[in-house]
């Protein structure tokens, strides 16, 4: 069991984590590049300290770095003389993974170093905006590499399936910034694709009039701030590249293939995210199932009608562990506790 | 004054504005493919006929076409020996412009014919669903061509900003459905292309574990029922390819951009859309100053502070009013009424 967690920057994100763990009885000592949040901090039963240097003499079991992926490579910098490898597991929050570890690397921190990152936050920011209640059923991502510690990672995977309450995805880095690219990166790079592309035509305005539904969907997150938007997408550049390229191929053989009405490949078109599709469906009715449920229509099993969700229990190998993860992971399995070290029980509720 | 107008289906887009002019002491007779909304209609003063040959001899003044895409050309080529052209003028309510006009030629209705989009809607159909309500503040494209006859224009406009109390853009085909598979056609397409995207990735489950906002709104038109989505795009087929062409281009420009890290491309990317981002910023603050408005902190000026919308008069050419139109939609313009039959007032909220 963690004792004591160290946060660096009391962000949204980070703010949120620390008030969780302190909630749950866990020491949280806390650095934020200015003492702003300090007094709330404070009153939240977190120890607030005047530096970085200052935070790894505390010697935490597990730090988090929550601070912005941009001062990433000055925090790692400033660590590296002073953290205490042997006590202090170093772990992040950051949105991409493969550079972070990279930084991670250069700063010759890589022994102790178990990537995270948690699917938590909303569209505010600042300690201000800070709730433990956005890890309420978060999924965390981690990411390892073949040199990765199990007793370290363990550390980390048990604090967040244990205290902080929430499910789990083993990963590499490769893995999860693909992910990111196809989800999130990418979405982005063709949001304001469209958005350039009415803004240049002639019939913007008119084209604006028309628009509803689908156009607003398409192009909401082409409206978030550009700058945040660009730095994400450097930060994940070869994957998103590569994401681009296949998608811009899909569209030109569709168009293609529209051009010479090719009854068969649009039927084909149409059909190949049926997979996607039939999950949201499942998705969706199993939501109502529970909250059907939920107000008292339970059926005598104890489990809501269409609740497909099923726990098994996973043994993982000492060599080739993080392989095990990985294919449970892609079978669309979450870590929901462990139950040994070698042993997880996982829970699948719907996969594609 | 138009007193009397035919309805040809009772759908959702038929059936609200069957009621909408019903409501407003328009004389409405309507023929629908069967006669199971024709009780709720009656009570709603609506007259039903038992066949489209028995709508055409009532002679309205304007018959509008609210069926599906699909059944247009039978729909016409049944009209055609029935109809009287001196006195009814002939429109729709489709969703492509382009592709009716050609059925409407086929079946050699050209002479009598004005082109007509009401921009209302809702995810049901059928009588059923139907609400006066769904044209309150509607914007409807009006369609032209060079042989539009303007008297029929009239009569199918002043309805639409008399009688229905609705705004009008008046355009022509190809710039309706260049727009329309703008802002909606290719958007589906898009969206399709990455639920297959996922659907053919091993990591499937890993994104979809990972997915939030971004991909929510990405892909939610993907999932809607596809049969009618591939419709949608087959009847605006040469818009949407050169639109997937150009997008397809501007996204392997960027990836090429983003591989050799061309800063000042980039930087030239994420500026491009800002007039769209600007306009929605002036709409959102505009419909915010309205509400505020209109609970109670209304300005001196009667007019609420950020309100930029403006009216203005403008003089319609007897030779080249088609022009005229579409350069004040263009514009950003809106016709609110027509004060002679070549005078309108539009009005501009915001213009991009």
């Amino acid at each position: 069991m963690v004792k004591s967690v160290g946060i660096v920057g009391l962000g949204l994100i980070g703010g949120s984590l620390a008030r969780r763990l302190a909630q749950r009885d866990v020491e949280v000592v806390a650095w934020n590049h200015n003492e702003r949040p300090y007094d709330a901090a404070r009153r939240d039963g977190i120890t607030c300290v005047g530096s970085l240097e200052e935070l790894a003499a505390a010697k935490p079991e597990v730090l988090f770095l929550c601070n912005p992926l941009k001062v990433m490579p000055e925090m790692l910098q400033r660590l590296a003389p002073v953290l205490d490898r042997e006590t202090t597991t170093l772990s992040d929050v950051g949105s991409v993974k493969g550079m972070v570890r990279q930084q991670v690397e250069e700063a010759g921190l890589a022994d102790c170093y178990v990537g995270a990152h948690p699917m938590a936050g909303t569209e505010f920011s600042g300690f201000a905006a800070s709730d433990p209640a956005i890890y309420d059923e978060a999924l965390w991502a981690i990411s390892v590499d073949e040199t990765t510690d199990y007793q370290r990672f363990l550390k980390v995977a048990t604090l967040i399936t244990g205290v902080v309450g929430n499910r789990i995805i083993v990963l590499n880095d490769t893995t999860h910034d693909r992910a990111a690219a196809m989800i999130s990166h990418t979405p982005h790079v063709v949001s304001t694709a469209f958005i350039n592309e009415l803004s240049a035509s002639p019939d913007r305005n008119i084209a604006a009039a028309l628009a509803a539904g689908s156009w607003r969907d398409m192009t909401r997150v082409a409206l978030t701030d550009p700058e945040r938007t660009r730095a994400m997408i450097e930060e994940d550049a070869d994957n998103v590249e590569t994401l681009l390229r296949d998608l811009a191929a899909r569209l030109t053989t569709f168009a293609d293939d529209l051009q010479v009405h090719d009854d068969a490949a649009l039927t084909r078109f149409f059909a190949a995210g049926q997979p996607f599709r039939d999950y949201k469906l499942r998705e969706r009715e199993s939501v109502e199932s529970q909250e059907s449920s939920r107000i008292g229509e339970s059926h005598e099993s104890g489990k809501p009608e269409n609740d497909d969700t099923e726990r098994i229990v996973i043994s993982v190998p000492k060599s080739g562990w993080q392989q095990t993860f990985l294919d449970s992971a892609r079978r669309g399995e979450h870590i929901v506790r462990f139950i040994q070290p070698w042993q997880v029980e996982v829970e699948t509720r719907s996969a594609i």
